[in-house]
């Protein structure tokens, strides 16, 4: 099967507006086995429309538009659509009923405007929206059957469940397959080091599996196409133990949540609390952890230390410390997580301090040099970055994602991939004994 | 003139990236004035390849092709566009020159693949690409003269500096005209209010000007077009003064950037330095602050507190206030100001609290409801926000932008727009008096 995208919206060709519709649909398209060979915009201007809708009828079997069903959009869209399938369109009352209701549950009363949007196909089918009002539809061509036309609403929030629960499954059901797909999310090796190990897993063709680095992580996607959902299901489930076992615990999560998720339900699960003290981060590892809704069951104080006289005051840190190794040292981020652990109460401490850039790296210290520390009453980890060829922005991001980790894994008590334990007590001569962490 | 935009590359039909060149091309086109009536994108196919350029030759003046420069993917795009458009290509020792300087300055030798970058159109005229080794070329249609396609490499930033620094002022020229573009960034107004205020200003021909609503503010993008860039800059600054005589201060700053780094420079050029208290911000106050490169000239502390305990322990929050009026109040909001404000030593101390949700909310104190103060020597001013209709992550900005802006309005001596002012020393029934600041 042979599909094209068509976006119908004078909005995407002025620029002001981003086709994302485009990427998901042809996505979940690949997905499917089926190709999409053309992506198509065109305005609300009826011979253009017209023109592309005869193109693409004449080159694809599936054509799947977005947009052009609003209430100020004259039908053309689906009036054109209608002809070129040899369909035509019927109002709807029950279709009216639901628009109506939409707009009673907001408290508002229906514009008139909005009636044209009960107008159905006579043989297509209609395909409900629960997150706006327009419906979208299904045409068959009724001089070419097996030739398909799908028209969706423009707004991402209603066409993506639209096509998840009403598309995907027919398309699904009339290509034979049912898909599942699962993503695996990683921390702790680079994107070489991972192809590598697991390079052998890409190679397959049902399930397949794809790798995408992100900021100091990479995700994995599993996807089976089988017979039936639980099948598919079931081989996605299989093919991901492989992953499993290669990566074990570096698999941190499933699915679509960043590490503070994970990190969050790690510290809830062992029943321990967290304080930060964060310098070169500025206050981004506090701002992620607390973008998990409730955060504060095991989050109470980050600080964020941007000069040395504050690292002193509010964290303890010695002022010979500073003096002698500098405030971006393995041995600063080892007191800024002792002192914020000791001010808080918290059951750890985590202490962050680098050099973001743009400005302030040395030949010693370059920007993307970042050290950070977790303490618990008995031990404080230290480990140092090297985040080199990086912007300010990506520099603070990978540091969070590392300080995420590091926290994740002392609170499930596995051990620290690249950090070094010292005993809370001696603080001294940490620089020397720390291990660089060359991250791609 | 009537253009269209044409994508080449299977990466994009996969929906593997996101077709963000179009936008960028589309929105500049629109600005010269001229007419994108289409967009497509074709995969790395001959056939398909050839029927898509035919038929926009056959219907547009003008052809911009992204992508299909890359060195593995065998001239097709060149070959194609030049044979459509009766040119052929030579091969430029000059162009392999450049090319190999590329590998040259990474350390890296030039892989033989990259040789056939090196060919140019005989007619048509080469685009130098200084981020990258594919050049860009124009061709000029032989048989068609007035028709023109123009050929820029994929990736976002060599596509963009070749466009505007090359493509434009060409096209710019051949239309007869300069552009200019001024932006203005609003705070302190709603999108609704704005209209209403300067919507006569939106109606204009030439400059245009045009709004755009973003998280707690407003950007205004004026567009003048003239015979020279000089008479258009012009055009636009005059024009910028209308909106200056009407939204006054309320004109946070031109460009791009973002409000914090408007309050960093009001802050230096005031000679004073703040500190944060945050509770539903949660640290995202600091991270953007922190976000400017040389924030540690005005900023030293910023404090995370997200329980009463830590509010009352870091902060010197009474724990009688906490009873009396909740954490979520303006009362608490002006003691999280003046303590962190004590605590640090800086001239002004910010306190923010509320509820960003999804839970917390009460009927008398919903999601959204967040309390913010500045306190300096003297005063404290406390503001109180209702967000009704967000998301965690829009309080959680929104309050950060109008942060932002009480800090930026205090640190210039402007007066403050929706905020009440307390004598510092008198804390008592705040909450009363506050005003409520319904935002769009």
């Amino acid at each position: 099967m042979e599909a094209e995208i068509i976006a119908v919206g004078t909005e995407l060709l002025l620029g002001d507006i981003l086709n994302t519709n485009a990427q998901f649909l042809s996505r979940e398209l690949a997905q499917l086995g089926i190709n999409v060979h053309f992506q198509s915009v065109v305005g609300d201007n009826p011979e253009r429309l017209e023109s592309v809708v005869n193109l693409a009828r004449s080159r694809s079997d599936l054509l799947i538009f977005s947009g052009g069903l609003g209430p100020t959009q004259d039908d053309l869209t689906k009036q054109t659509v209608a002809h070129a399938f040899g369909d035509e369109l019927r109002f709807d009352e029950e279709e009216l009923d639901k628009i109506r209701a939409f707009f009673t549950a907001w408290g508002r009363t229906m514009p008139e405007n909005n009636r044209r949007q009960a107008y159905v196909p006579v043989h297509g089918r209609k395909i409900e929206n629960h997150n706006g009002t327009a419906p979208g539809m299904i045409f068959e061509d009724t001089r070419a059957p097996g030739k398909y036309a799908v028209l969706l609403p423009g707004p991402p929030y209603e066409l993506k469940p639209m096509f998840l629960d009403t598309v995907r499954p027919w398309l699904a059901a009339m290509t034979r397959s049912a898909l599942h797909s699962e993503t695996l999310r990683v921390m702790g090796v680079g994107e070489s080091h991972l192809e590598e190990k697991i390079g052998h897993l890409l190679e397959n063709e049902n399930p397949t599996a794809a790798l995408y680095a992100k900021t100091a992580e990479v995700v994995i996607r599993v996807t089976a196409k089988a017979d039936t959902p639980e099948h598919a299901k079931e081989m996605c489930e299989e093919y991901a133990q492989k992953f499993y076992a290669i990566l074990g615990d570096k698999i941190y999560a499933r699915g679509e949540q960043p590490i503070e998720y994970a990190t969050v339900a790690a510290l809830r699960a062992a029943g321990k609390t967290a304080a930060l003290a964060e310098s070169c981060t500025g206050g981004l590892v506090a701002k992620r952890l607390t973008d998990v809704p409730g955060a504060s069951a095991v989050f109470g104080y980050g600080a964020c230390t941007y000069s040395n006289g504050i690292k002193e005051k509010m964290l303890g840190v010695r002022h010979e410390t500073l003096e002698a190794h500098g405030a971006v040292s393995s041995e600063t981020a080892a007191e800024m997580a002792r002192g914020v652990r000791r001010v808080s109460g918290a059951d750890f401490g985590i202490g962050i301090t680098g050099i973001a850039g743009p400005d302030g790296g040395t030949d010693e210290k370059p920007v993307g040099t970042v050290y950070m520390a977790v303490a618990d009453a008995e031990n404080t980890y230290v480990q140092k970055l090297v985040l080199t060829g990086r912007t300010r922005a990506t520099v603070r991001e990978s540091s969070a994602q590392h300080a995420f980790d590091m926290l994740r894994r002392i609170a499930l008590g596995l051990p620290q991939l690249t950090a070094q334990r010292f005993d809370s007590e001696e603080p001294a001569h940490l620089r020397e004994q720390t291990t660089a962490l060359r991250d791609a």
